[in-house]
């Protein structure tokens, strides 16, 4: 399941990942796939999402901070993907927060297929129809079984779901893959959910399969969130030490004891 | 006035703070409130306003970047906020720069009941129809006495007003508190005044009276400032290590001696 | 041709940088400016681009992800620069990648005229019209000729072009010079292309040659990223210490060796 190898391919295709993405983690995002060696792009312009997703590795959008005419380009990309045959990874964030974020989510989902959806346990609950209470954008908390919403979410879709938390969960709708480690520094810092998605979109970019993929971006991330978190206390620091940790990431650092299909 | 233990409260309960804010700082004062302990959402959707406003404990609106959607979501928030009995704080970014600022910002204030409104020397001149040599959105220079201002804008827009400085000038109408300290790397790192005003509505958010929460704001954030330039020039540097102050900030570390009533 | 006095009068007279620019770099860009001494202004809303035009010393036009809105704001900042004799910079990111890119940048080239015209190879092959594989917002490779790109598009848009890249090429349409140094990191982050741009509109508005005012700039640029390069690995680590050099960046430190006029 863990493939190690794609993060030397992604430095070796360098693949162009469009990223429909918020204000406030733009800038991250666009430095973290850098550092994994990918290449960002990051409009958020419909007349020329067409045009842009035939030339993509894979598209990834995130719903943080949406603007009407976002709105518009993320619908206009995802069909343009789909049409394409091109990777399309979803970020349903704060979803459960509001009725606007539900129905924006539900219309992409309703006319768009998804490779992957990554989320929180309250944003993936949401979109499983599970109770759960959430909190704005962060996770919230609930007590609803996780794999059971990682399995529905990717049933329900025809997906891959990818839930972050301290242990990342993910399903095919068959399978359930855990993934461990990571730090929990990463809930300090703005956009390491939003960065995460992206590095999946990556991964998803120059693999196979998609659930490989995800699972060896859980992994990777994971991985460099440790080595991040060893030398630094606080979120300034954390923040630029991930950036550096994802850049000196080895192929042999990602470690199959993180996973464990259940 | 000061009251260190609001610091302690934040971190317990995590008051979720919704801000409305420009391009340029979204991720810094995110990053901020994070870490203080506040959870921050981003949003500018006029569609969810009021139900983000239900939910949140206080909203902070910042015209630095204004958009017309934005502009549209800024009078719903603060509507919404009104109505629902939750704290509202404002940012008047470069209003003296231009009319369109000064407008805008008018039609809020003739709309919106502000809890508190935060601006340097020569935002708030204008606010009180002080002349004032401002430059952009820099503060520039001027003569006017700031605590006739901050007493002016207070009394004007039934509000606190926080003028920040080399030393912060606060007044509900009646009273004014002078708060010394902070550094003067602050000006020289973009984003330093839009995240003071942040942290301000933090503290508002777990407080009773706005004044006091104010003035621990700023004392808080002044320590927080003195305790990041201590080990770091250059604007790089102090910006993370700003971040990492206000996660390391204790209560105990906000001294009285800061705070000074006129 | 080298004018490295130029930095002094940015510090001294803290030119105002009226910024047009994307959400990915408007943080970095607005820090990068405080860090050499001038003050940057970010705004995109069309309604105050006559007035700050007004106030402003230079204005810089950056399409990295255009908004209708931020569009119709960047044709009107550029007619009000032009009437009021102000420089302006156009950055025309990803011109190469879709065909709206190309209608939105020639359309600002029919309208507004620009003291000069900053981007990689790709970018300006594209103004010029020569056949280069782009990829995405990067540079993509090619084998024409980059000085004969450089004084054709100096020539055709009557306009100073500056050419980033392992050498910077830069021509006034006669001219052309190099400079060289520099660091292979800046490609590593993103916004060092973006805030080159902005850096050259810094020292246009105080000079009074355009071409000297870019050549400086490069040359400050350049080196600014060698010390930045020197203590630091990972982009993490360079994109603050890049602040930190261009903070600390003396005039005295600006090289005549690295400027060669072919």
């Amino acid at each position: 399941m863990l493939q190690p190898e794609l993060l030397d391919r992604i430095r070796s295709d360098n693949p162009l990942i469009h990223n429909l993405t918020n204000i406030v983690v733009a800038n991250y995002v666009a430095n973290g796939l850098l550092a994994i060696g990918a290449s960002p792009i990051m409009s958020n312009a419909p007349q020329e999402m067409d045009e842009l997703a035939s030339i993509v590795s894979a598209v990834a959008i995130n719903i943080g901070t949406p603007t009407s005419e976002q709105v518009t380009a993320m619908m206009a990309a995802g069909r343009a993907a789909n049409r394409y045959g091109k990777p399309l990874l979803l970020d349903p964030v704060g979803v459960g927060a509001t009725a606007y974020r539900r129905e924006l989510v539900q219309n992409l989902l309703d006319n768009v297929q998804f490779a992957a959806i990554r989320g929180n346990a309250g944003e993936m609950a949401t979109l499983a129809g599970v109770d759960w209470q959430s909190k704005g954008v962060d996770a919230g908390s609930g007590s609803a079984d996780v794999h059971a919403i990682a399995k529905q979410v990717a049933q329900q879709y025809r997906t891959v779901a990818v839930i972050s938390g301290e242990v990342d969960v993910l399903s095919d709708g068959e399978r359930i893959v855990e993934i461990s480690g990571g730090t929990s520094l990463f809930p300090l810092i703005t956009g390491s959910g939003c960065l995460h998605g992206a590095v999946c979109a990556a991964f998803i970019a120059v693999a196979e399969d998609v659930l490989s993929a995800c699972v060896t971006a859980c992994a990777a991330y994971a991985t460099a969130g440790e080595h991040a978190a060893k030398d630094h206390v606080g979120n300034g620091g954390f923040t630029t030490a991930l950036l550096d940790s994802l850049a000196r990431l080895q192929a042999t650092d990602i470690a199959t004891g993180k996973v464990r299909q259940i």
